[in-house]
Parts: C-alpha cells; structure tokens; sequence
C-alpha cells in the first residue's frame, strides 16, 4: 500500500481489522481472507490473536468468534495469496482490485455482481477482491490486476471510508442479489 | 446495549468506532454522529482524540481526518442525542433502530429508502438510525423506537457483522438512490 506521500509502505495491523473482515468473510459466506503482510511482528500478532479465538480462552467464552477467524490467512505477498487459493480451490483466481480513486474503466458493482452469478452458477475461476489500507493499493498492485472495481459513490465530495467499512460495502454490493443498479 | 449474557451494559468505545463511524457519516454526507456513553472517562478518551485531529497536531498532518471527526457528538444518553437533535435541526426525529435479529414487523431497507427519499424533497422531521455495540440494543431501547429497520441478510447462517461494518451496510442501503430491492 501507499502512505499519504504516494510512498510504498506496510501498514499496521489492527486488532478490529482481523475481527471485522473474518466477521463479514463468514456473514457472507467467503471462503476465506488473505491478510497480506511481509512484516514477521505483525503477523506472529495476527496469529496469537487468532490461535487466542480459535483454541485459548476466546473459544470458550464467545465461539462464534474463532468460526469467524478461521477464515483469515496470514501470508508474505500476494504472490502467496494466489498460490494459496490455486491450492486450496484448484486454480489461480480472477483479481480485482477495489480503490477510493475514479480508475478509467473501472468494473461498476451491477456487472460485477452479475459476473459473480454467473460464476456461481457453473465451473469457474475464483475471485479474488484485494483492498488496501492506509491511502490504498500501491500502483503497482492496481497495474497488476484483471480489473479495477469502481469506487463507492458516497453522497459528498469527501471519500474516505475505512478498509473495514469499504469491505463491508463492496462484499454487500458484489453478492446482494436483491440489487438492480 | 446488552452483552452475551443479555444484562445491560456499557461497552467501551474503540478509537476505531470513533474514525470508521466519522469517516462513514462524513462520506455518506449524515450530518452527525452522536456516540452514546455514560462512562466519564470514555467520554474523555473521546473528547481528547477528537480534539487531537480537529485541533491538534493530526489536523496539520492529516487534515481530512478532522473534517469527519468534527461530525462526532458524545453524549451521556439517548434522551440527550433526541435533544441534540432537536437543537440542531429543530424537531425531534423519527427513530429507527437496527438490529441483527430477526424483528416482528422490521422495516424492509427498500421501503426505508423510500421514506428517506420522500423526506429529502419535502420539510419533515429528522431520522435517527440507533446501532448497538457489544450484543446491540437493550430491549427497553428497542421498545421505545418507532421502527426496527431489517437485519443485513448475510449469506450464511452467521451473522456477526462489527458495529462498523453494519453500520456502512445499512448507510449504503439506505441512502444509495440506485438500489432497487
């Protein structure tokens, strides 16, 4: 990701960023969330605070949590995230890659939502969708993907969500199909 | 709100319920946010992170922060937020509440938007959408509104979405003139 200078950094972890994103991956039924992160502090946290829901103490006191945190997996690079996914679901997933920025020719949530029901409906690749903290995905990263997920409209000029909230957003706009537009 | 064991409680406040909830109001253009809490030293806690980025050194460093975080109102109770309310908009609002729950007689999203929609173009009172942290809204807070707004569906039987998350999904639902379910 960015820092707010446009340079490439690795942002922190937050204790609510692992317990919301695995709450929505299971409200919604994902099959899993990669936490991407080269540094080795953050993610031997990450896994203390998961092995703390999935098998200590969390467990017994409140075990909806771990069925939840049971979905996040802790890797290096996004090169391992699509190792991961070619050996978990038998083939490297189509990636899209979501960003606060208008991107030219951005995938609107209507086509994607129908791309992901039809993909649903027959044998097909998986999705990936990857979201970045701080001020967002780095160029790099967007420059590598099968397609940008146009940006949440918002009702201002001002658009800045969190990656908490805009995950939420996006996971309700890509598989809601009650939407039209 | 209750905790697991459905006994009145106050819950604490995170510094990220406080940015993720202001960054979403300011997004979505809500003209505020009040965040409910008796506890003195959590009020603050508040006071003085919200006064770190309005006024202190975040504003210099990250002025967008402040600009959603000057949406933020703590109080003590809800009578107080129905006060603030009146005060600033000048009639008390219509309330609804949410919940995760399934509600007798909730208020589809559809139909809530439509409201929203209809009061937008006309003069009519303000509305207050409630969100509970912790195990949500106490029974006697549920009681008292005039509407509970339907659960976010899911895709699984889960549904265990943050406070954050739950509050961006309905925010967009509500307000996103280009849903039509």
């Amino acid at each position: 990701v960015v820092n707010r200078n446009q340079e490439v950094i690795a942002s922190a972890i937050t204790n609510l960023d692992l317990h919301d994103l695995a709450r929505l991956t299971c409200t919604y039924d994902l099959p899993a969330c990669y936490v991407v992160t080269p540094l080795r502090d953050q993610q031997d946290l990450a896994h203390q605070l998961i092995a703390h829901w999935c098998n200590g103490v969390g467990k017994r006191l409140h075990p909806h949590r771990g069925q939840a945190l049971e979905r996040l997996r802790i890797v290096d690079d996004l090169p391992r995230v699509l190792q991961g996914i070619q050996a978990e679901w038998g083939a490297p997933p189509v990636v899209w890659a979501s960003s606060a920025q208008p991107q030219p020719a951005a995938l609107c949530h209507g086509e994607a939502r129908r791309q992901l029901q039809g993909a649903a409906s027959g044998a097909s690749s998986p999705r990936l969708l990857l979201l970045g903290t701080a001020w967002g995905l780095a160029p790099k990263v967007l420059a590598g993907v099968d397609a940008v997920v146009a940006a949440i409209p918002g009702c201002s000029g001002y658009n800045h969500l969190s990656v908490r909230c805009a995950a939420a957003v996006l996971v309700d706009r890509l598989l809601d199909p009650g939407r039209a537009g």
